[in-house]
C-alpha cells in the first residue's frame, strides 16, 4: 500500500491521518458506490441511460457535499453543474465524464456492468467493469475524498465547481453549450484551473502530470441511395453493378484523397497548415518518457511488432504526440458476415477520427474536409461530424501544474511530465477562449482497459508504489490543499 | 392458368392431357415437397445443413424415379449424382442447386423457412422462403413433371443424369471436383447437353432462353493482425493510430488500385485483355429485350434514378451483358454500429466479387489480381478465393437450345433469346473443356426477390399468361418430348 504518512505530504494537509482514516473507514461504501454506478451505464452512442444517468451524476455530486447541483440541457445528453462554497479564496474546477463506452458482454469474463471484485496477482484486488478506469473510477476516488471532508465535518480548503458532461465518449458534441450556460461560465470564470481525475499510474508505481491533450474530431462519410439517385437505397443483386454505380468505390475513391499511398500522412487540403512542432523541452519529456517506459511491454499491449517506418521508441514516441490523424475507426458496407455474399451494396460508411494537435481548430479542419471534397466533385459523398473539440495545452510552469507536481513530490511517488496525451479530452472548452483557464488530468491510481473488454481499476492496492482506491482519494486530498495556496485568482 | 391445351404442344407429347391432370392431382403434394425443402436450408457460408441438405436431395432423386443416387464428396459441401435410365437414345444432362443464399428473418414478412402460402393481387397464389424461386421451386416444377411420369408408369423419353451440388450460393468453389468424378464425367459426356431448371417469366409472361452467363469469382482482402506485424492483432485505442500503421487505409489503399476513379472501369493488370466484344447478333438480342421490358420499371426495382454515366437504356444494358467487373460486396472494420467510436481496428477486410465474360477465365484472374497486387508491393494483403468458376456460352443456332425454341413456341410462350446472363451459374464446368457441352437456363414460372427478403414463386397463376407450378411443369415435360427428337448424340 503506498505510504500514507508521507512526511511531506503530512506536513501540508492538516489532520492527514484522521483523514485517512475516515477514508479507510469508508472503503466498502465508496467501493459500493463505484459498483452502482457503474452498474448504470450512460453510453451516448446507444442513448442509453440519459436522464438516468445525469440524475445520478447530480446525486453523486449532491451526496459528496455539493450544495447545489442541477442539471444542464445541452441539446443532447445532459450536463451537470455543481458547486461546492467552502467559503474559501481559491476555486478549483471539476470535469467529470459520466459516460461510457459501448461493449460486447461477449467479449467480457464478467458481466461489464457487474463491477466484479477480483484478485489481480502481485497488484491486489480490482474492480472488472466498464468505466472502471474511463473515468468512474478516478472520479469515485475524488467523490471519496470529498465524502471524508464531509464524515468529517470538515470544510474544504477551495471552492468546487464541477461540471459533468455524458457525451465524452461520442466527442463531446454540445459540451460548449453546457460550459457557455451563464451560471457555469460565470463560476468557471472564478476558478484557477480545471482538472478531471484520473488513474496516472503504472505497475511500477509511476505516475504522470499530463499538460494537454490532442483534439478529436469524429465523423462519418456516407455514401449510398441516400446521397444520390446514382445508387441502390438497398442491397440488390450484385450483377447490377455492371450498369448501377457503387457506394462502396464511391467511398473507397473518396477516402483514398485523404491520406497518403504511406497509410497515415494527411493529404488533406491544408490540413497541416496549423500544425505546431514539438518543442525543444517536449522533446525532452518525451525522451524521459522513453527511458522509464518499456518498450516491449508497449508493443505486446498493442499486438504490434513495429512501428510505423520502422521507427525506433524515441521518434515513435514523438510521432505519437505531435502527430495529427485521419484514423478509420470503422467500415461498413453491404454484406459483413462470413464469406462472401453476391451483392451490390446500397449504403457504405466511413467512420473516421481526426486527432488535432495545437494550433489546429475543430472548425478548421471540418471546414477543410469539406472543401477537399468538394473540390473533387464528392458532392454524393456526405460528411456527418457526431462531435469533437480541439487540442488542449497548459504551461508547465503555470502554478496550476506547479501544484500538482508538489503533491507527486510530496507524497514521494516518482512521475514523468508528458507534455500532450495522443488521446483527448474536451480540456479546450475550458483551456481555450473565452476561460483561458489552465487544465490538466490528475492523480494516482492504476488501471486498464479503457475501450476494451476487462476493463479494470485497482481499488485495494497489494503494491507498495501503487495507489488503491483509498490512497488515490487521500493524494485527492493534499492535492486540495496544495491548490489552496495558490491564491485568490 | 396458361393455355395448357396448347395445339402444338399437344401434338409433339403424347397423353399430353392426362400428365396434366396428374400433374393438377398432385399439386398439393408438390407444393408440401417445395415446403418441406425450403424448411431445410442448406447455406454453404454457414455450413449450415450441409450433410442433411446432400441427403436430402438425393432422396428428392430417388423419390422422382432416379434408379440410383449417391452423394459425392467434394471436400466441401458434397455433391449429388443420380441416373435416370430410360432406355431412351437420348440422355439429358440437369444440373440442380440445393443450397440457398444467407437470410435474415428480420426483414422477412413471415419466416423465411415457413415457405407461406399466400395471394399476389393479380398474380396467384405464391409461396414465401428462402429459396422459393432460387431455385428450388423451379426446381420442383421439374422433379414434379418427372413424379408424374413415375405415377404414370410411363417411360420418359430421355434417359436423365442428375448432378447437384450444395454451393452454388458460394461460387461453387468445389464443383469441379464432383464433375470430374469419374462415374459423374463419365455419365455426362453422353448427354445432349445441360439445363439448369428456372422460372424465366415476367409478370407480362414473357419468358426468356439464356445463352450464357457471365462467371463469378469470389474473394475477399484480408488485412490486419493475422498478415502483418505492423497491425495491431485487436482493435486498440485509436490514438495509437498516431504511431502504428492501420490496416483499414491499407485496404484502402489496396482496393484503389482496382478500379478507377470512375468507380467501375477495373484497373487491374491485364484484366481486360481477353474481354470479347458483344457480336451485332448479342446486341440485336439485347436490342429486342430493351424493346419488350419497362426501363422505368427496372429502375425502381433498383431503386435507382440513373444508370452508369447516365446512359440510356441500350447503352446500359449492353454493358450490363457484356462488361465484366470487380465488386466490392461488402466493406467490414473496426466499428461497425451507430455513430462511432475511437479504435484502430486490428483488421480490415474487403469483400469482392469478379464478374467475368468470354473469354475470360477464374484462373486467369485470379494470377492477375495476385500479380497486380505483388507489383505495387501488398505483400500484407491477403487474398482469400472462396470460390468462383468463368462464363458459359452457347451457341443459339445449336441443335440444344433450338429445341428450347420450339418448347416455348409450341406453348405459345412469348420469350426473349438473352445473349447471356449478368448473373452467373456454374455452367461452365459443362460448357468448357473437357465436357464442351451446350448448358442453359430454361422453363416458365415465375418468382422474385433472389438473395433478397421475402423471395417468393408463383404456385398457383391467376394470370393466363403466366405459368404457376402445374404449368411450369407440364412445359418440362414437353421439353423432354422436343430434346427426345435430337437423336443419340
Amino acid at each position: 500500500m503506498l505510504a500514507l504518512a508521507a512526511t511531506g505530504a503530512n506536513a501540508q494537509t492538516p489532520g492527514r491521518e484522521a483523514m485517512a482514516k475516515v477514508i479507510a473507514g469508508q472503503h466498502d461504501q465508496n467501493v459500493k458506490s463505484l459498483q452502482d454506478w457503474i452498474a448504470l451505464p450512460t453510453i451516448a452512442a446507444e442513448k442509453r441511460n440519459v436522464s438516468e444517468g445525469a440524475a445520478y451524476m447530480r446525486q453523486l455530486a449532491l451526496d459528496a457535499g455539493f450544495q447545489q447541483a442541477r442539471i444542464v440541457e445541452s441539446g443532447g445528453v445532459p450536463g451537470v453543474f455543481a458547486t461546492l462554497d467552502a467559503g474559501a479564496p481559491v476555486t478549483l474546477g471539476v470535469y467529470f465524464m459520466y459516460d461510457v463506452k459501448q461493449f460486447d458482454p461477449k467479449e467480457w469474463t464478467s458481466p461489464p456492468l457487474a463491477g466484479q471484485l477480483y484478485d489481480r496477482p502481485g497488484e491486489g484486488q480490482a474492480i472488472r467493469g466498464r468505466g472502471a478506469v474511463n473515468q468512474k473510477g478516478p472520479e469515485t476516488a475524488f467523490l471519496a475524498a470529498l465524502r471524508a471532508f464531509k464524515a468529517s465535518g470538515r470544510k474544504l480548503p477551495v471552492n468546487l465547481v464541477l461540471v459533468a458532461e455524458g457525451e465524452e465518449e461520442i466527442a463531446s458534441p454540445n459540451f460548449p453549450r453546457i460550459v457557455a450556460d451563464p451560471q457555469v461560465a460565470a463560476a468557471l470564470q472564478k476558478t484557477v484551473g480545471v482538472f478531471i481525475p484520473s488513474a496516472s499510474q503504472d505497475e511500477s508505481g509511476l505516475g504522470d502530470i499530463l499538460l494537454g491533450a490532442k483534439g478529436a474530431v469524429e465523423f462519418q462519410l456516407i455514401v449510398g441511395g441516400e446521397t444520390s439517385d446514382k445508387y441502390p437505397r438497398k442491397d440488390v443483386h450484385s450483377s447490377n453493378y455492371a450498369r448501377v454505380e457503387s457506394p462502396a468505390w464511391r467511398l473507397v475513391k473518396a477516402l483514398d484523397t485523404l491520406v497518403a499511398d504511406d497509410g497515415h500522412t494527411p493529404t488533406i487540403d491544408g490540413f497541416m497548415d496549423n500544425v505546431a512542432p514539438l518543442t525543444a523541452r517536449q522533446k525532452e519529456l518525451i525522451t524521459q518518457q522513453v527511458k522509464a517506459s518499456n518498450e516491449a511491454e508497449v508493443k505486446k499491449g498493442l499486438g504490434i511488432g513495429r512501428w510505423i517506418n520502422d521507427e525506433d521508441y524515441q521518434t515513435s514516441s514523438e510521432r505519437f504526440l505531435s502527430q495529427p490523424t485521419v484514423n478509420i475507426q470503422g467500415l461498413v458496407s453491404g454484406y459483413t458476415g462470413v464469406g462472401g455474399k453476391t451483392v451490390l451494396p446500397g449504403r457504405a460508411e466511413a467512420k473516421l477520427e481526426f486527432r488535432l494537435v495545437p494550433n489546429m481548430t475543430k472548425d478548421e479542419v471540418v471546414t477543410k474536409l469539406k472543401a477537399h471534397l468538394a473540390k473533387r466533385g464528392f458532392d454524393d459523398v456526405k460528411v456527418v461530424v457526431s462531435g469533437g473539440y480541439g487540442p488542449n495545452q497548459t504551461d508547465e510552469n503555470s502554478a496550476f501544474i506547479q501544484a500538482q507536481k508538489r503533491v507527486f513530490e510530496r507524497n514521494k511517488v516518482p512521475f514523468t511530465i508528458t507534455p500532450r496525451s495522443a488521446g483527448s479530452w474536451p480540456g479546450v472548452v475550458f483551456n481555450g477562449a473565452p476561460l483561458n483557464l489552465p487544465t490538466g488530468q490528475f492523480g494516482i491510481g492504476r488501471g486498464e482497459g479503457a475501450h476494451a473488454p476487462d476493463e479494470w481499476f485497482i481499488v485495494r492496492s497489494s503494491n507498495p508504489r501503487v495507489a488503491g482506491l483509498d490512497e488515490a482519494a487521500l493524494f485527492f486530498v493534499d492535492y486540495l490543499y496544495e491548490v489552496a495556496k495558490l491564491g485568490r485568482k
